[in-house]
């Protein structure tokens, strides 16, 4: 039996969450999210997020609420930017293509965060009216490289983009992780304020599926239901959606899972690096980020289940470990123990 | 306490459905449909659609099933022929346009069906190339209106398309209560060799959500994973879709599930009609058409829940109730009761 | 020899917007638009449309013009509504819909006019946030069938739609033809100000090819030259199509052209009358449309060129005669006397 | 009055060119390019390509062309790997995006050529079918940098996309200039053969607007007219189109019109260089590209028109000078004399 650490979707609902949803089952709810769980869950997420106004909608994955949001954000001549990491561009499909619009990637460091300095030049080259006209500023919290915004780099890129006429949006996949990192110094209502619209990711953090997306403006959010029945992301029972959330923040379930998966990161983190494991990035959150020879991989694969990132050199691979709510300390001392055996 | 009659997505899974998934939820499994739970579901699908070879995809719900199909079996230029009546024209905001392509309805009479003598006159006008190119034909199976295409008017339209360079897609929402209904004289093996692609409807008929689109040639299918991922429609746990859709097809669960909902209907249809009412079609499957005067409907929402589907004439409406796995005999006796009661 | 009654694009451009082409050809001019016959150009229409801060935009072909526009208009879940025989949705290839919206068809009659009382009830259903959104009505001046509509109509219809939140675009592919005909009751003016955007086509009425698209609001055309541009819609040699609508308004020639076509046109469809045809409806513009036996056809075929433009029932043709600035009244009285004698 | 070398689309047709337009504008002619002069200019171009089955197709400029070509050769999934010089990525406001299509970009060097050894890492990422598919490789010839494909580069490249699966796309903006370069070692019908699509640009080089199309395998090309229409891409008057390039393709016009603008190139390239300018790279067609110091840019506006490329450093720019069929060498020498007085 391996240990798995390939990512943060390979178990179900937190027993909780599950519990939920098979409570209701056979209540008889209405379709379509018209139900009272939904409308729960939507107020909900407007407490804790701060913003008593917001829109709050329920979208099934991550790619779809991504590409929906966006292309609902967008005229059909504007493009978003994005780090060349990010998640839109390099793991989509062209899921966002799809709908027509552009991609301008910007070139983000390893800790793979966009900054005003970066998006600055990008918009002087493209008030070229030739040119497709940048409307807004991807971002994901945390990053695709496990790290997370600061408040003042959060703030400043925020500010740029209401200077310059871009939305910020902000895929939250792992906004749990993000927020109660160590690294973190943003409450979610400070969050919510500084970006245009973001979502909080059930999928990799305690649901079945399902993802909440936030737009603090409501005016701003006016038809998106009809944007996102025309991209296919209506759940028929969609009190399934309302229900799950609404367990997630009982009793700060959502905020207990991510710190529990982080607090698990950070010992894997820790202990690869008593091994004397070279690491990749430094990171905050539950990803865990190595550098390992590719003679070892081999080995490696006897023992657990992690993700290729890219390649690092000839040489080595980076490589990826991802905890979650259902990761024990068993499991990772028992990893450590065994890649400490097996060196 | 009213009578929900309004559609057969009211309630969630079946219970046996459901304790598969819990079964499993803690398991760990692989992400985006590579887990075993999901080939054994293909496999079974295979099986008892007599398809071997065949490609069997899970998505979401409906109009993404719909939607991505279509748009995959199109080129650019390409429309798709659908009853005017047809889901995919009248109720999803779009979303097959969306993907660029164009609906070429035909008037399908009150039973919603699609026959060769519609299609033919439209393919003669457009043979011009300054028109779309009709690229595939649109049925569903039961209908829209919950009739059901026999044999023989299935394979007429089957051979027409093939005469004529066309793929004929069927949406199955709810092709189990066609299977099971009376009116059908088709087996599944039948039903999946006379068109090229269609989908076995989960959300309604005993899952969460989920639909298994089958296209019995594996040649055509080539590449449909990265269509699939491009609308957005894969899931990240995606085993929960295989384990559904393996106790769906254990100890024949899904056609005793679609029976037992068609012969509820039945009863109900056959009820209103010992009461005096004029039915607007008379339907073997699991929806029922009434026609009631507008004054009755203030009445009618004291007791039941039911959908407003079209108007008939100035002073009626054409009113529908659905039942499903979980419409019991007193449930419908007693609907009946409080209809005769209120006359 | 045939006389051309097919259509009026038969021929190039008239001689004097020819000349004009010629005498800038080797001038030397700075590319897409950007030169000073484009930027007089644009004056002379704001001048003449009394909309002197009108956007102004050229655009080489109808579909193109059409397309481009109503995209522009619309978000990605609002529909154009448009008559059932309205050029946008029978004879564009699916060209609109390719952008990703949808054709919500209103029966139009025998004059192919929209009306608000058809849109009404659209407007009504398409509440429902599961469908489309009705955001503008395309209309042709003159319509697709001849007819113009009157100031009264046209302003019955502008009302509505500004307080239904809906755009109206008119394809003006024809205007000329409209505003000079003896039906009109409009001024350029009055037209402009009724619509929210609308084209005043070259290519049927003098030039090689280009329409001139007309914004009456700038605000409401932010960032229209990158949607031309999306669209491929932008010339290089963008001059040729500022120097051919600056000839066109020289001496009120486009006007002149117009108003000679609509006359050749009457000429020919009082001579029909005279000979005994039937008129398929009556046109005060330059399109004559008659019904015709089919055996009478092949004969037809022998004197002249003319378009079928549908069926009329099993045994008779409607067929369209068209006339333009190149039309002669030899012509007409050589084919009436063609046409008399063939009986 | 300044010399003028910012772009060849400063100047209409050539006069031979125009004078043919001219010739046939009151003809009357059938529309859409069912005429006999596209007809025969299809003839001509089959027989100069050595492709006697080719199918030929006119469009109106190259954006449109780039988009609409290589839209129609991919399935939805699919992406077009494109130099991130390339006019397809850069230059296009998202047009080829706006078809739902990803560009892949690989990072060419300062001659703008793509290489199977750029490709081939990224088929190899790109077999994840959790990402697009590439689908075709986009080329120009001549590059946006003013280079040429010799016949072995090209050779390899063509052999590299057959074995796997890609089209091979050439933007023919330039391709007269290419083809007469003294670095050109390819004759026309061999490259013809190398590529799977291609166009022969009119507008840079003596039409007023048009380019063709060129598929050498018909089969390939199966309904691509209703594509054309789609995209708003069919010239109502499309005799217009066929009349200049049977004009282009007499007594050799097009190449000679090509030769001469390479030559006004070499003669401003040489003479820059023996002004001591420092080139940016050294071009062998009608492209010249020069280093400049920031300072001295305000003095060049004053003699010529030119223009800026892009950076170079903090404190230069690179720019650009272009020559076509009308450049005479007295403007070059009046140029390089007003250069050199300015040092």
């Amino acid at each position: 039996m391996k240990f798995l650490f390939r990512n943060d979707y390979s178990f179900g609902a937190h027993p909780k969450v599950l519990e939920a949803v098979c409570k209701v089952n056979l209540e008889g709810n209405p379709g379509y999210g018209d139900d009272r769980y939904t409308a729960m869950a939507k107020d909900r997420i407007r407490e804790i997020c701060g913003c008593p106004e917001a829109a709050v909608e329920f979208l099934i994955g991550g790619t779809q609420t991504n590409v929906t949001a966006c292309a609902f954000l967008l005229k059909p001549w504007e493009a978003a930017v994005c780090a060349d990491s990010g998640h839109l561009n390099g793991h989509e499909v062209g899921a966002f293509e799809a709908t027509g619009h552009k991609i301008l990637p910007v070139h983000a460091g390893g800790d793979g965060k966009v900054s005003p300095e970066m998006v600055a030049p990008l918009l002087k080259v493209h008030q070229d009216p030739h040119l497709t006209k940048p409307g807004l500023v991807y971002i994901s919290q945390a990053t695709e490289n496990g790290t997370v915004y600061t408040k003042a780099e959060l703030t400043a890129l925020s500010e740029f983009c209401r200077a310059n006429g871009l939305y910020l949006f902000a895929d939250g996949a792992r906004l749990g992780a993000a927020l109660t990192s160590d690294s973190n110094d943003l409450t979610l209502p400070e969050f919510a304020h500084l970006v245009d619209a973001f979502y909080i990711g059930g999928t990799k953090n305690g649901t079945m599926f399902g993802e909440a997306l936030v737009i603090p403006d409501p005016a701003l959010a006016k038809d998106f239901f009809r944007m996102k029945k025309r991209m296919g992301a209506v759940m028929e029972k969609g009190w399934i959606q309302g229900v799950m959330f609404l367990s997630l923040f009982e009793d700060d379930l959502y905020f207990k899972m991510a710190r529990h998966a982080n607090e698990m990161a950070a010992r894997l983190q820790n202990g690869l690096k008593a091994l004397g494991w070279q690491l990749w990035v430094e990171s905050p959150t539950n990803q865990v980020f190595a550098v390992v020879h590719n003679s070892r991989k081999a080995g490696l694969d006897e023992v657990c289940q992690y993700e290729d990132w890219c390649s690092y050199d000839e040489t080595h691979t980076v490589i990826r470990f991802v905890t979650c709510f259902q990761t024990s300390r068993e499991e990772v001392d028992g990893l450590l123990s065994a890649l400490g055996a097996s060196r």
